[in-house]
């Protein structure tokens, strides 16, 4: 399957949910202070296109259409039934739904599993009968749904226009809040929300899937709170945002908003910096603030990627310009810059006084000339260092504040921006100062589909995501996620029989995995008597040794005297031999003493951290950081999903604020990068094959120019895991 | 003079510049297209309330206002005049104003020194004119002025409203884009606002002091984009704070937006983080983003303050009572914990399933009862550990989600809630997802000086500006900066030596410096033979010493066999003597070595470096971080103007992001801060009673939980200052 132009295998039931022929609203009431009033009036007011069936035994009439006593009664064929009565008369009417032939039902009610376990006895028996008769629930508890494209409305939303942004918001507000705010600035549409509620049938990764089929919806757009089935939802992000952009802002970001949040929804909100790193790796664009939301997923619908990080800056004010400039750096996004062919173009149309280094700041050339601004976009649009244009300033205010006589060629530097944006396949951001009063130049813009922002700092978060959206999709078609390997026997073995013996490996079974599957870590023999040091000394040469005590019986080696440095030569290997066991033993004479381990000392470098854990909601994740301080203190780490492709694991290495340090600070040399790269990637595919492993510890690995070493190994057994035929297959 | 109920001791000449009662338009015009004409129909259509005298020879009346042919037949008395003609006229010009008693002129045009060699000579001839004539200059090539309370709108900008937010901005086209903003939601309104241009005479620091002295000025705004005479901004700055709030945003945060700054101002930018740090040191409240600016000077201009940092949120969505708390968080900003007493009233308002911690949710009790939010917040407001009340959600649109019938309920919690803030002290902040269609209750909150805000990002950015400035004022009334020591007449003479010989401070010079102030410093002794090798085992009894040779020509010491470390009693001191003597002159047959230091080893503890910088645009500021990559590769620094407060000492060390480290990791003990405290206050006298100290370098100071040792320190001395009588008095 080509992720770009494919489809998803399974069509989502909910097209036929929500787009129904008919619906059937048990509980429409003419009181408008119910739902069942609301509910009513937005399907007739957005002119809903099929049948409406309200059910209401106490009524002839509701709003001007016929009411039917029950469910039964209905002449059609409704396909979906809104459910607008209390929770306990629910399960009841499902059965009735599902004999009516209704094939899904959404229902408004609280008072379920959310509230208390009489409701979660209540859910269980709706969607037993659910399943029985085979229908499709949304909700319970749910702030209802719509889809616009189909004129179904049931939140009797005012002022929602049909367009392409899809919604899934865990809170009712905040679909209220980006409605709002849409309506206010009257350029976003939307195609279908959905509010989850108790998701006991439909849940989260069934509507991003059906917002990923839908034909009306460009992007998809996401207020989560928490995840359930986290890996789930990466895998089915991964196949959506292969098609159209994914947009999430996940609430919880700190302990305050988590501690909220789980009195909110109950939901288990895990680690926000985990969250956000393993949503990038499905191809998401995380925005950061809620009132980015929806700037940034108008933006990505209208123009879905660029093709890097390179922004050219048209701007008329020079203030404004250094704005830009910041922001766009503080992104992570780079002043493109413009080759000499393109600054001679400039130069040619702009005056003297003009900067053409980007930001390009036209210094009054344009004050009696605005169209001359789509010059420029078209001149800095075809410089191929150039992935996006970004103009800054006061277009389409140049006739309110220099003179009315500019509207005319205002106007044509509108039309040939649009014309621009049709021949170029570079995207056009528009932040104008003039945004807010909608002049006539902008709305000319906006008409022919380009983003126009009042913010500097919201045009700039667009710019990040269409360029990451474009670097994404770029490196998912260069490669697919590094396979795993086949389990070795003799490991998985080595697994049954910790688990059998109710233990963690060893650490030297944790090395011999990490050894079998190909990375490197240093020989570690140990020595029980002379013999077998005359051996050791034989294969270690002149090269400097560590030798450390091996006793179940002494904790504290350094303490007991058990270790010694730097030991080179046969000689000095047993002169620390018999200094070691001399120092034990009067340390505690009883202690049981194995051997004395001996091993190569550490080379000089880089202590880094490499983590496996089982997350409880997105499963098996690899984490990465610097040692010391940057994991403890700064909580500097990187997270992917497992497994990993090589990208990823590049990117990991490129993504801790302590990378500087990995690329040689104070004179030393760089890491060698591909080695850790190729570490990673050899110890995610170590956790993929070998599900026994809960958790995986390699604390420290020693990096430096010449490659690494592995100091320290960890490995944590999942007792309850039983291998099967499949995973050892 | 009390800083908070005190006034500046001059009043600034710009008020009366700046409330002509009559004004000069020089190059008036009736073409739409010229500055001249716009001037005339801002001043016209204002109602400007003084005698408007056109000045152009070409013309008998412009815009139906008598025209005058010169300068000179003028027949009234303006106090200013506005010259839109072009720049080589305005030497000239300016000499007749000043024969005519005009004392100020606002000069548009551009040419001058911004421009080359040849523009900056006319600005000196027009400054010469100026000062013979006692014509005080805004500008040259300023974007214009305004002050609205006298209808002097020079701009000529439309929908501009009266009101308390002052403006001095380096951008044009900032200014606009915060009137547009203000018109846009139509709560914000302006006093006066001033381009300072080239500020060839009046500049950027006599406008912030002008605008704390206007009263019709809360809230005093700034757009930045280079500082000057910094040094002198952040003494007005400090006397404007402590009267009124004052808002900064500077631009250049970054290395791109430096770039473009300084090609636009040409200003220097100086590091951004040393400028953040020095303006909030000045109590000036710094926003980041430029589409937060005018959110947070409107909040500052109405509520001025909070108490401190706990806030108490009331939501009616769970969702977004998340956002507020994630947000809160991040500013700094604390949930208020509440008392047990206010949550007892809580629940007696509210529904069982409400949440009465913090955040508040109300979880459905308002849906028929809007006015109850009222309630809520003046439960939490009597809370003697709420600073101040943050309303999220829906409040204003009960009414138009719900049902009409409700609007009479809200207005009167509107009501409740004018009444709540004009008793309580404490700051009322609401968000509401209706406020972009501004519903009648929030219009009510808004004429009553309630600020409303369509985002919870800039709600909470306001939140935390109000906490920060009452901390400061708190901190400001407690106690003043600490003065400086008196300089010791041996040590400027150590200066004055160091000086003459064209060099800088020896080490043990500098540490004498250091001792000389009561900063411990470790003893060292430089031993030159037996008999001194003898007295100095005396004096460090059994203390670990270091040893390391003293010679000019052994730069690497530990190379040349030249370091021994523990050495411990008079014996081991000799024997470790005579093998550094030995290994050096092995090493350097031919070095002269002047005898060996010998010092107490370090105690462990947590490296920090202290450093002080003459900046050349802020002038002495001290630096404190922590050692190694923290300040080489975090950059994880803190900077204070010189002289510090106790309060700003305290701060520093609790501003850096590696703060946990001082406070114990790993079992550590915390470091003893009061002595680090004690150790940057001491740096900071001496740095101010010595101008000839340049730079300071203490690199590193080990910290414990002993108090500190300084192991290394710099001195670099000011070749050029000669100290004068005043400066060692």
């Amino acid at each position: 399957m080509n992720p770009i132009e494919g489809h998803l295998p399974i069509r989502s039931p909910l097209h036929d949910i929500l787009a129904p022929t008919g619906i059937a609203v048990i509980g429409a009431s003419s009181d408008p202070t119910k739902r069942g009033y609301k509910a009513m009036v937005g399907l007739i007011k957005d002119g809903f296109r099929g049948d409406i069936y309200p059910v209401n035994p106490k009524a002839d009439m509701i709003l001007g259409v016929k009411a039917w006593p029950s469910i039964a009664e209905i002449p059609g064929n409704p396909e979906l039934a809104l459910i607008c009565t209390p929770a306990a008369s629910v399960p009841g009417l499902i059965s009735e739904c599902g004999r009516r032939g209704i094939k899904g039902a959404v229902i408004l009610a609280s008072g379920f599993a959310e509230m208390d376990a009489e409701g979660a006895a209540l859910e269980s028996e709706m969607m037993a009968r659910a399943k029985a008769h085979g229908v499709r629930i949304i909700g319970p508890n749910t702030s209802g749904v719509f889809n616009l494209h189909h004129r179904l409305n049931l939140l009797a939303l005012d002022n929602v226009r049909p367009g392409d942004v899809g919604i899934i918001s865990q809170s009712g507000n905040m679909l209220l809040s980006l409605a709002l705010e849409a309506q206010y600035n009257g350029q976003v549409g939307f195609s279908t929300y959905v509010g989850p509620g108790n998701q006991s049938d439909i849940g989260f990764n069934d509507y991003l899937r059906y917002l990923g089929e839908d034909e009306h919806t460009r992007v998809a757009t996401l207020y989560v709170e928490g995840f359930r089935d986290g890996r789930n939802f990466l895998d089915v992000a991964r196949e959506v945002t292969a098609m159209k952009p994914v947009v999430v802002y996940k609430s919880g970001s700190t302990a305050a908003g988590q501690k909220a949040a789980s009195s909110h929804t109950g939901a288990l909100a895990g680690s926000y910096a985990m969250t956000v790193d393993l949503l990038k790796q499905s191809g998401v664009s995380v925005v950061q603030h809620s009132d980015e939301i929806l700037p940034v997923a108008e933006g990505l619908g209208l123009l879905q990627k660029a093709r890097g990080k390179r922004v050219a800056v048209i701007s008329d004010g020079g203030g404004q310009a250094t704005i830009a400039s910041d922001r766009l750096s503080e992104a992570g996004l780079e002043l493109a810059e413009l080759s000499e062919q393109t600054r001679q173009k400039l130069r040619e149309v702009l005056f003297p006084q003009a900067s053409t280094v980007n930001p390009v700041d036209v210094a009054g050339s344009t004050d009696a000339n605005p169209s001359l601004l789509a010059t420029c976009m078209e001149i800095v649009a075809a410089d191929d260092n150039v992935d996006s244009v970004f103009l800054v300033g006061m277009f389409g205010g140049y006739s309110i504040r220099f003179a009315e006589s500019l509207l005319g060629d205002e106007m044509r530097g509108a039309e040939a921006m649009v014309d621009l944006s049709k021949a170029t396949g570079k995207p056009l951001v528009v932040y104008s100062l003039y945004t807010p009063i909608k002049p006539p130049a902008l709305r000319r813009l906006h008409e022919a589909g380009l983003p126009i922002y009042a913010s500097i700092e919201h045009a700039v978060r667009v710019l990040s995501a269409l360029g990451e959206r474009g670097q994404y999709l770029a490196q998912v078609e260069r490669q697919s996620r590094e396979r795993s390997v086949t389990p070795l026997p003799e490991l998985s073995a080595m697994f049954q029989r910790a688990q059998r013996e109710g233990r963690d490996l060893f650490e030297y079974e944790a090395k011999q995995l990490l050894r079998d599957h190909g990375i490197e870590v240093p020989l570690e023999l140990v020595v029980r008597n002379e013999a077998e040091l005359a051996e050791a000394a034989q294969r270690f040469g002149e090269t400097p040794l560590a030798m450390k005590v091996v006793s179940k019986d002494i904790l504290h080696k350094s303490d007991a005297g058990g270790v010694k440095l730097n030991v080179v030569g046969e000689a000095a290997m047993r002169e620390a031999r018999q200094a070691i066991l001399a120092s034990c033993l009067a340390y505690d004479a009883g202690a049981e003493i194995e051997g004395v381990l001996v091993t190569p000392m550490a080379k000089k470098g880089v202590e880094v951290i490499l983590g496996v854990i089982r997350d409880p909601i997105f499963g098996p994740v690899l984490m990465f950081g610097l040692g010391g301080i940057f994991v403890e203190i700064l909580e500097d780490v990187a997270f992917r999903s497992i497994p990993l492709s090589r990208h990823d694991a590049e990117d990991m290495v490129e993504q801790i604020k302590a990378r500087k340090i990995l690329a040689g600070v104070r004179g030393e040399k760089a890491v060698d990068k591909s080695a850790l790269v190729d570490l990673l990637l050899k110890v995610s595919r170590i956790a993929d094959a070998y599900p026994e492993l809960s958790e995986l510890d390699l604390n420290p690995v020693i990096v430096n120019s010449d490659g690494y070493a592995v100091v320290d190994a960890r490995v944590i057994v999942d007792r309850e895991h039983v291998a099967t035929k499949e995973s050892v297959a």
